[in-house]
């Protein structure tokens, strides 16, 4: 069967390979589109690097080493069921939940398995990946999506982590939401407040970026920090308060400090992203006196189905955020190098096998 | 009436002012016990800075310049009931929650006072304070405290501290704590957090203040984090998971570094400590990757009444934290020096008027 696999940097081969076999307790999928992420991103432009195998040093829980399939963020359609398996069947549309988990650290024995101390990733650590004409995964975390578009359905991922992130913040209804980037993250956490009822004003200083926050829909205010005042903005439609939440979804200091400046009192910043340098935090002043909290979390933890709830109901439309639709020949040429060149323009680029 | 003002750098005076008037809605109380707090300690040493106002510049609530009375945490015995006050009768022992508030900023509205903009305290900013022989105070900020000695119920201020920051963390019962520094506050947030049912290990450097931690009682466990390894305590006592929550009362980077690094997966790190230097965090190592949460919290809003029955109860004993007690007339020399001198020794030394 065709695949794109990763060899390492820069060298990704669509090739073929042999069609993996159903066991028990497992699904035959074949896959219908799958997202580029921001990690497949890394390793194409960076090398592996973890949750990735080496050539040489396997991943622990897949046991294998590169060359690994690639996509982790896909939809499907279920090809065959394996022995065992219930509540599935032949035709179903379905997302993958894209883990896999040793089961018996303390995270994974407390249900927070995305904190899980082994972590790897269907499609970057081994077992295939969504970038094949067929992939055999466990029950465990097959998704059925019911008659969300299969397009749609490969964001259920990344909208997990948005999800995951919010509620990890403990949003509630009525409450007054910043968001700080307006990449593919930060527009699914606008979109998952704006479902729960927080009011939304999305921080972008990109224009193109900020007519999609816009033209999705996803925010009740748009801001360039760069040259309006947030501070103004957040003050106007909180009566002077402040916002009660703010979510750091670009992943730099600057926008750290410029959320944690315009959180009210209590207010909470979530930070979405992974930041790759440290941030100096004046903990007295940007925390202390104001009772202010600053968490992140990463990934997600039975998520998936309230994502795929909150698609499937309208309460999230994630049509808007798909920018483009390739085949996986052009995989490098029209999604990674496009990702970067184009990237204010993009969200979304949906790959798929044909 | 002896009083004890301040008048600025170095310079506090032990006289005469003339008494203060009972008005409407006020009680006049004689202060029985002050606690040396580490904010008049820095007052002394360095200076006056706010909420303190300047020999020029008074403070905005309480109107008043440089001299004021000190004394913000203390216990006293009602004298006399102004018109209109309910509730409390004269001979009342009582504790004052030291406090001026301006009652209009949106945190005073939301019921958030402790982060009032203009925030002043008795004591510090004016309308006299716990040094004098009277005090007239606004009875929305008189607390009956039955049956507790006025010696412990000077320390029901600090307490509210301790309270406020083990409620801001969310703390519940069955969860493991790790307190980061066991002075005063360190001390009180692990009493608050053993009578919560929340199992607590005290790191602390000083030999003196680990004696002190094992023999109030407030600690499971007690670790000088310089010899021994704190992780390895931690993993003991929690099979291998991390704590559930922690609290740094030193203020400083280190402390919070070695805070995070035993947290488990979801953990929380309270800062109950004013930190004089920013700290440079690695968002992604230290918060995102662990979904753990960095929260911090100032002073008390509505605490004193739980605070007040955590030692009613005899759920907290604040006897073993009273190290000296001396008259006013030693202010200096046996309070403010000795605490920097002997500082390892003492916890709490009360001051009386006579």
């Amino acid at each position: 069967m065709k695949t794109a696999r990763y060899y390492g940097k820069e060298d990704i081969r669509v090739e073929e390979v042999e069609e993996p076999q159903l066991r028990a307790g497992t699904v035959k999928i074949a896959p219908a589109f799958n997202g580029i992420c921001g990690s497949d991103l890394h390793l194409f432009h960076d090398g592996p690097m973890p949750p990735a195998p080496t050539s040489d040093a396997a991943h622990p829980l897949s046991g294998e080493t590169l060359p690994v399939v690639l996509g982790h963020e896909f939809s499907g359609v279920v090809e065959e069921i394996g022995e065992g398996v219930e509540g599935l069947k032949v035709g179903d549309s379905v997302v993958v939940e894209p883990l896999m988990v040793d089961g018996t650290c303390p995270a994974c024995k407390a249900g927070k398995y995305n904190l899980c101390e082994q972590m790897g990733f269907i499609g970057i650590s081994g077992l295939g990946g969504g970038l094949s004409e067929h992939i055999v995964v466990e029950k465990r975390w097959v998704h059925p999506v019911g008659d969300i578009p299969l397009d749609q359905a490969a964001m259920i991922e990344p909208l997990a982590v948005a999800l995951h992130a919010v509620k990890h913040a403990g949003a509630t209804e009525g409450q007054l939401a910043v968001v700080g980037g307006a990449g593919p993250i930060g527009l699914l956490v606008a979109a998952v407040l704006r479902a729960k009822g927080v009011k939304t004003i999305v921080s972008e200083v990109s224009a193109a970026r900020r007519a999609k926050a816009d033209s999705s829909g996803v925010a009740d205010a748009v801001v360039d920090p760069s040259t309006e005042d947030l501070g103004s903005v957040v003050a106007e439609h909180s009566g002077g308060a402040g916002a009660d939440l703010a979510f750091d979804a670009a992943g730099v200091g600057v926008v750290v400090h410029q959320l944690l400046e315009v959180l009210g009192a209590g207010g909470r910043l979530e930070v979405v992203a992974i930041h790759t340098k440290p941030v100096e935090i004046n903990i007295a002043a940007e925390l202390t006196f104001g009772d202010h909290v600053l968490g992140s979390s990463i990934g997600y933890a039975n998520d998936h189905p309230e994502a795929i709830e909150l698609v499937r109901s309208g309460k999230v439309n994630l049509a808007p955020f798909i920018t483009s639709k390739i085949i996986v020949d052009d995989l490098v040429e029209q999604g990674f190098e496009r990702l970067i060149t184009n990237k204010d323009n993009e969200v979304k680029i949906l790959v798929s096998m044909r």
